[in-house]
């Protein structure tokens, strides 16, 4: 069975990687850059390249769809890279040919704050893609790298929907409408979204939660069926946003990174400054049966299951992966 | 016919590629640094994608010796990346992997001077191989990458031939009992790379040359047959250092980088401080089918002229770009 796990940015260690085996996770699209300078992300590589070594039995570095399907047959996981914001890519539209060529599959074009393409979900005024940002679009077009709006603006992220000649992703949100959250999203823009082909990410992230981390899944699945009905089940899948085992300070990075010398509370507070608990069924990768089952019972049948479970998402990346003639 | 040139570093321009089909070249290793870091050398790999995109009916990034023999089905010269110095894995040995995955393919241990891995030709003393330097020659084993000693002094190139699991080669020197320089190679050397199945690339940059500029194709190629007596014809191959349409500034990088803030002459002089003109029988790249016949009037037969003007260099890539398990 396929699981794919659109987002993770766990403390990476065998501990994690055995509780993806035994959640039988296919793949993970994990992050390898926040706010990291193009040279700080290939050193975040060269850690992975060392981890694919030391766990071959377990790990395998995925450059394409044909990866993901052999990492399935050897019982192994397929890890994606992605970054959540330009940052890596720097100024320089080039180096996206290049970064791609090392295995970057998805970037966001912006990370809660105006980035040089796009407008993150935390700034007062959105005024869309920027020029370099629709230059950029047409690269990843290209080169064959997912566009994730996961944390930019509403107007953004329908000019990137319009923009893009390949279906876009939020790779890790929720619905506004079932928890109203900066970080959550209109049904115009999942409206927008589901039509073109694109695809949403289910978040099990506290604060993208209803109840935070009291959610229970019987309540989170009722929100996916709801989805299901208005944008159709092959758009759905899951995004977790787990950040396991990291200590606090990671998300004062992710917040605050080095944009600013005091400290963003991003979707946190003064009072709740680090990150919240998990809920109760989602703590780690061993949870993704649990979450299968849980879809079984608020009425997916078993070939929605599958596709909410993995296979949306990979025929989605066999899609974008493929790139598009300028 | 296979005709591989094992290095130059022209002033690249649609101009050179046309010549480089004109002289049938297959493969041709272009340097992209000679002091660049990591970055500025990941600049110059865009460069070259670009150069892929604006001349894809005459050039292709060669990253397998399967690219080289499908450049050579389609008509196109592979182009293979190689680095001078070890500058652009600065003094982090996991960057050798993030560089061969963009295709760095050769990497010379030091260039003229003392490298953090080995002595350069122009240094008093020479200890050989360091710590950190038979560190990268098993990690250059493992990938698949050619260690190249052109420019390295004559304990340090030792060291590099016993060390190395895998033969070794000088892209771009003469015999010094031709041609007395301190870039070209002792008797010793040669011997000992040859014996290890290690590969010469003979140049053809004037200061390497009997005669400098007024070379004769036939005294250079005398040369050639007294090398394929002491050392097997089966070791030897062409690596032109062809520095075509290059202004004198590229010179002065070459040999001074940032190391000194004097000009440093190298192989040349306050007097004649550029680059020297090539010898008539070796402008270009359409010079090479000239370079067979020379090689077929001092006696050599058909199949020793295919394995010198490329089949030699071809079956060394062979080998060597598999890697090795560490």
């Amino acid at each position: 069975m396929i699981r794919i796990d659109a987002l993770q940015y766990a403390n990476w260690s065998e501990t994690v990687f055995r509780q993806m085996r035994e959640g039988g996770l296919t793949a993970v699209h994990v992050t390898i850059a926040y706010h990291e300078t193009f040279r700080e992300t290939v050193l975040q590589m060269e850690a992975w390249n060392r981890r694919f070594a030391a766990h071959s039995n377990l790990i395998t570095h995925a450059y394409t769809t044909a990866d993901i399907r052999a990492a399935e047959a050897s019982g192994k996981t397929a890890i994606l890279y992605g970054a959540q914001n330009p940052s890596p890519m720097e100024d320089d539209i080039d180096l996206l040919e290049i970064l791609h060529r090392l295995g970057l599959r998805v970037m966001q074009l912006s990370y809660n704050n105006q980035s040089l393409l796009a407008t993150g979900c935390y700034e007062d005024y959105d005024p869309g893609l920027t020029r370099m940002g629709r230059e950029v679009v047409a690269e990843m077009n290209r080169l064959g790298m997912v566009i994730d709006m996961s944390h930019s603006a509403e107007r953004s992220t329908l000019d990137a929907i319009e923009q893009s000649r390949q279906p876009i992703a939020i790779t890790h949100a929720n619905p506004d409408w079932w928890h109203p959250a900066r970080r959550n999203k209109s049904d115009t823009v999942l409206k927008a979204l589901s039509e073109t082909g694109g695809m949403l990410g289910f978040s099990l992230y506290p604060h993208h939660l209803k109840d935070g981390s009291e959610c229970t899944l019987e309540n989170f699945c009722r929100m996916v069926a709801e989805a299901a009905e208005r944008y159709g089940a092959a758009h759905l899948g899951i995004g977790s946003d787990l950040c396991q085992d990291q200590p606090d300070s990671v998300v004062v990075w992710m917040r605050s990174g080095r944009w600013t010398k005091d400290v963003d509370y991003g979707e946190g507070s003064a009072a709740n400054p680090g990150f919240p608990p998990q809920p109760a069924f989602f703590h780690d990768n061993r949870d993704f049966p649990g979450l299968a089952r849980g879809l079984a019972a608020v009425g997916f049948d078993k070939s929605e299951i599958a596709g909410i479970m993995g296979t949306n998402w990979l025929s989605y990346f066999d899609r974008v992966f493929d790139g598009c003639d300028g």
